[in-house]
């Protein structure tokens, strides 16, 4: 089996290095020649516009996935024309579209923070009235890590939102006093069997995802609420491949944030903490082989370096301590690696991570 | 860092694999086009003769390395000349001529079955009288996987040993009645650290590794003993990177059978199963690199795929299995893949290990 993947960054490489003992090919189609991917010869460099290139690459593949959720919608589509596109772009066009997203989550009864879509000044303070004063505005479409969203505190921000504001409008949502945010990642195969990771308790700072801890954080009843809820995201969008649920946990309740119809970050720990990886089980997904198990071998964290690069002899010194290095020259707030941390006990992992912790300069 | 390898077999894929994550390029030379790490694009192809382009591929490599030690040695001597190339090549040497082998062991003062340098027949015959009469004729160069060896029981097999005789010579030890084959794996590093794997029992048939089971069959006292043999081992070589010790329980003691100057079968269980798998220890040995944990996950076992294809449905519906193929085309006796196992507990892995099992034709 050959894969496509459209997007050729870390997750391209983590899933490039997972099909080869499984006898996947995995080859990514990116704009950049210079991405994670590349360093293990993965890319296929070219323009997304250029339609004809793309598509004579997919021809040589037996199915397509994507890594990046904003990949354009109508290339994909093109795509599903004559490939299996896996998850299926209706998948990628709900989750780039934030209106849409939340409408979905809603549907499912799902919980979410009030929000409100704004076109408009006028319906910006009217939505602040009516769930402010502290809002958190996104743009609809775009963004990630904390790009495109500002916060509005009592009033304050509120020109930067109006900055903002084009035509598809903005989601203006309740900025919410969370006690901490999670995520939960599952898989669904194309014959419909659903595999659920364990929960993660996410540590973000500046937008950006900075450590995630396994089978952390969420009571039992709210990791069966965030498991209700990414099931029933799953059966929805009759999806196939692995996705992702953004969560906060507020007050013992739980709410959705977003999804990504992708491998996620808050899932790399899997690499070396649970009998099946993210990627492994993606790639088995979109190919139609049996799902693998999710379960966790013991006490796992990541680590995300961000900005600059690291102590790396300090990292290699740690017991139970995985490098991932992406190959990316430094530069601020972007994800360089990561670091995998696995322990005989949680006492042993929180020392660990603050040993790696130690390694890392941002 | 660019480590070459000589050889592309699939414990050169392996390494390949294991370098990815951490920053490490691996490129390996081969005389065949399509062997195992050929798949990831990992290999340039060239005869062993070809010494221009053997040293043109070294020279664009920062540190040599071999995952097969039958490569020539003289051109692993002539590499050194220009680049390091770790193990040295007096390991290689000493792996490639069993007599020299044995004698190191034997100055180390690590127990060995009894043993006999034939060149004649007669030779051959007083071997036989004085530590016989069931022995094990080797080649004294060459020979692996069962190949190039003979038994002799009560005499019979005899003629099949003479018509092995060459002017190097034949090794011939007494056939032991042990209880269970075993091996320790090390790596050492540059600056003389060492780290040394659990032990695993090891099943073979017909000379083939068929299933390693770590932490298993050796007692502490003959755990500890391995560890001395090993470490003794790497000292007198000055050696650096991973290796091996194949050995023998016989009625409690514990004998030396063959040292692996390379990554080995034995330890494929550690890519899922230790907190640094021998891939990537031995690239952090080669490249001056501290070493990582040898510690145990949990309960881990590895099975081989040998001669025809598996059951990959099967094995990929079983918990805690890994599946690792190389790419291979099925053949009598091959060894086309792996299986790790890992498991909570000994008695699901070995469950586990019977569900693998059962999805093996041979």
């Amino acid at each position: 089996m050959k894969v496509g993947v459209l997007s050729g960054g870390q997750l391209g490489q983590m899933l490039a290095l997972a099909g080869h003992p499984i006898g996947i090919d995995v080859s990514c189609y990116d704009t950049e020649p210079d991405v994670s991917a590349s360093h293990g010869g993965f890319v296929v460099t070219g323009k997304w516009t250029d339609t004809g290139k793309v598509r004579e690459w997919a021809r040589g593949c037996d199915v397509i996935t994507y890594e990046w959720e904003n990949v354009p919608v109508e290339l994909v589509a093109d795509l599903a024309t004559f490939k299996p596109v896996r998850p299926d772009p209706k998948a990628l066009a709900a989750a780039q579209d934030r209106w849409h997203e939340k409408k979905l989550l809603s549907e499912l009864e799902i919980s979410l923070a009030p929000y409100r879509l704004c076109r408009t000044p006028d319906e910006l303070n009217q939505a602040i009235t009516e769930i402010g004063p502290n809002v958190i505005v996104k743009t609809r479409i775009g963004g990630y890590d904390g790009k495109g969203q500002v916060v509005i505190k009592d009033g304050e921000g509120i020109d930067n939102a109006v900055a903002m504001l084009n035509e598809n409008g903005l989601i203006v949502e309740q900025l919410l006093p969370f006690d901490f945010e999670a995520s939960i990642i599952a898989a669904r195969s194309t014959s419909g069997g659903v595999v659920v990771y364990p929960t993660t308790l996410n540590v973000h700072r500046d937008g950006i995802l900075r450590a995630s801890i396994a089978n952390t954080g969420l009571s039992r009843h709210q990791a069966d609420e965030a498991s209700r809820y990414i099931r029933a995201i799953l059966e929805r969008l009759n999806y196939v491949g692995v996705i992702a649920l953004e969560l906060f946990s507020v007050g013992g309740r739980l709410l959705a944030n977003e999804i990504a119809p992708r491998v996620h970050n808050s899932g790399h720990w899997t690499i070396e903490g649970s009998e099946t990886s993210q990627f492994e089980n993606h790639l088995r997904a979109i190919c139609g082989l049996p799902l693998g198990s999710t379960a966790a071998l013991r006490p796992a964290a990541m680590i995300n370096i961000i900005g600059s690069s690291p102590n790396v002899m300090g990292i290699l010194s740690i017991d139970g301590a995985s490098l991932h290095t992406y190959q990316k020259t430094p530069r601020p707030g972007r994800k360089l690696g990561h670091v995998t941390v696995t322990a005989p006990s949680d006492k042993m992992l929180a020392e660990r991570i603050e040993a790696v912790q130690r390694c890392l300069s941002e």
